[in-house]
């Protein structure tokens, strides 16, 4: 079939709106029609050329929502007409990594979703008889798109697209760390270290458990109005501050320190930071933020003898058709909030807009609605 | 009251066997006779003069046994011929810490015990009418000592004092960071840098709760034949290895990385070693080893991003009174080894010669018996 896509034929350029082709879901695919997606810094930076694993040309995307329009043989768990969220972390159940109760990390598909191909080892889109790379195993800026059966989420048919879509990525990656990694305790004080689209999530997240005080760090005195309708309780604009200083500042304003912190910058300095505002002999950080090639974290092992524990996220640590559904209930129920993180609605064609809109801070999120 | 005592006068000198002076317990206070004590590597390092927090003159010695003899006022919790083993990390069971669910760090005396002194801010010890300092709480190279009631374990009146001494530090700092803070299931693949009077008790805790596959890594080939009868699977010696192939190593042998891991050894190369030779997704590990002044650990964000965890442990994660005498069951009940960890006894007069043979690698654990 044909179809209308974004198209990232090269690093460092605009996506090109493109009639490609796509091929039907074989055995244990499905196909998908994409009704909404967002953009999201992921997508940037791979199309930046900055990603080692950026592969081209691509069909970008990975936080959509949408209908499933066939099956393919096999598939038992989706039929045509189930709405959907699509997953770049799938959820096969049956993997060393489903099996273990500590990890979302399904490694199911890893190899042949990394090289941009579906787990047979080809590509369902092309352009002119040449191959397109599928990404993160979603594609989601095209209209229609190919999955497996285990990378798609079965969400409620009541769920506007158009916002849930956001759950496929950043609601999830927030939300999902304070409920599903973190584990926040109702009274914890949690400290947010950027307020964008991950870092308002994780604020909101802090929110619907119960944390008592909800610290927000940035250095954009623009976002706190929004991140106090979302939990904030206090802000803290480190500008000015020595990097040293920071910690300490949030120890004494906490009287002892974070019980939770969370980094959502993807900087190695706030990442330290978030780890030495934790409080002693309990707090513990988590971070979110992806840090740019080859850059290292540091700190004293004194921070960790002494109570302190350091660990990441991806996803939010959510085993995705087991966890989106509920997500997408939450929201529904009004437990979280997502149509305030939804500042631009597109069409496809003026997805290159959407993604100036990011670089220049003026979104929070981006989202084309085909 | 008169006692014996190895008195630190300075640092890098010998300790010199000196009649001291001991005054009686005052209200919450405990007065101990020392029946027997280990030397560990902090003595040795407080001794050295690199500690910044040493402070002399000083008796030090952290790791005893002994019988109360007198009790101050208002304590309720012990009585003359109570066996005990004095506590460096104390459990008042009312602090902020002790209440947290956490941690075992309490602070109730921490400050006044980092001054070398009791919880009224003065010492209990004198020589020719000068001041000496006690030492973690505890001066167990004193035949008699006084110590706060909270710092004060009651064990069972049948284990014997010149092997049960250990557990005041070594056999709780290993085996309790196996099982009070990394919590290491049944099954679980542990892999332990150092083999050392810490490491041996990791890895016999390892084996306590039922690990499948424990890992040694260590410099010194003749640690091997204790280690494996302490319950170690596998033997590492990384000499001749490049560091930073020593985790890839660990990872291939184990088929993706430890479940937990250890650092018993304060080297941040082999911190970073042990982070990295962790499972993706789900392994832990914990820092036990006490780093250099300023020294810093670090590694790339993507290891914890990527599901592993980096903690540490002090006195093992054991809330003091109360885990350290269901340890002196364990060793009771021949759960755990402690005979031959012990591989010199030396008299009070011998003190120094316990140091020396630590500094040679002669010992794993030398004890002073009284």
């Amino acid at each position: 079939m044909k179809t209308e896509a974004a198209v990232a034929f090269k690093a460092g350029a605009p996506l090109s709106i493109e009639t490609v082709d796509l091929e039907g879901p074989k055995a244990g695919e499905v196909l998908v029609e994409i009704k909404a997606t967002g953009i999201c810094h992921t997508d940037a930076f791979t199309l930046s050329g900055n990603d080692p694993e950026g592969l081209f040309p691509a069909i970008l995307g990975h936080e959509g929502a949408g209908v499933v329009l066939e099956v393919g043989e096999g598939v038992t768990s989706l039929a045509p007409g189930d709405h959907v969220i699509p997953l770049y972390t799938p959820e096969c159940r049956q993997c060393e990594y489903c099996l273990h109760p500590k990890t979302n990390l399904c490694q199911a598909i890893r190899s042949t979703q990394g090289a941009g191909l579906m787990p047979d080892g080809t590509s369902r889109f092309s352009i002119g008889g040449e191959k397109l790379h599928h990404y993160m195993g979603c594609s989601t800026f095209a209209n229609h798109t190919v999955l497996p059966e285990i990378a798609l989420a079965k969400i409620r048919r009541d769920a506007p697209f158009d916002k849930v879509c956001y759950i496929g990525c950043g609601v999830t990656t927030g939300v999902g760390a304070v409920v599903y990694d973190a584990k926040v305790e109702p009274g914890s004080t949690v400290v947010v270290f950027g307020l964008g689209g991950i870092g308002l999530n994780v604020v909101q997240g802090a929110r619907m458990v119960g944390a008592d005080r909800i610290i927000g760090v940035d250095i954009n005195d623009s976002r706190r109005g929004l991140a106090e309708t979302f939990g904030m309780t206090d802000f803290i604009n480190p500008r000015g501050m020595k990097p040293e200083d920071v910690a300490p500042h949030i120890v004494e304003m906490t009287g002892g320190g974070a019980d939770y912190s969370f980094e959502c910058i993807g900087n190695t300095t706030t990442m330290r930071q978030a780890l030495e505002c934790c409080h002693k002999g309990w707090g513990e950080s988590t971070i979110i933020g992806v840090a740019g090639a080859g850059e290292e974290i540091s700190t004293r092992p004194f921070q960790l003898v002494t109570g302190r524990v350091w660990r990441g996220t991806a996803f939010g640590g959510a085993r995705g058709r087991t966890d989106v559904p509920k997500i997408v209930d939450w929201y529904m129920e009004g437990k979280i909030n997502i149509d305030d993180l939804i500042t631009h609605k597109l069409s496809l064609g003026q997805i290159n807009e959407g993604f100036d809109l990011m670089h220049e801070g003026e979104s929070i999120r981006s989202v084309v609605v085909y």
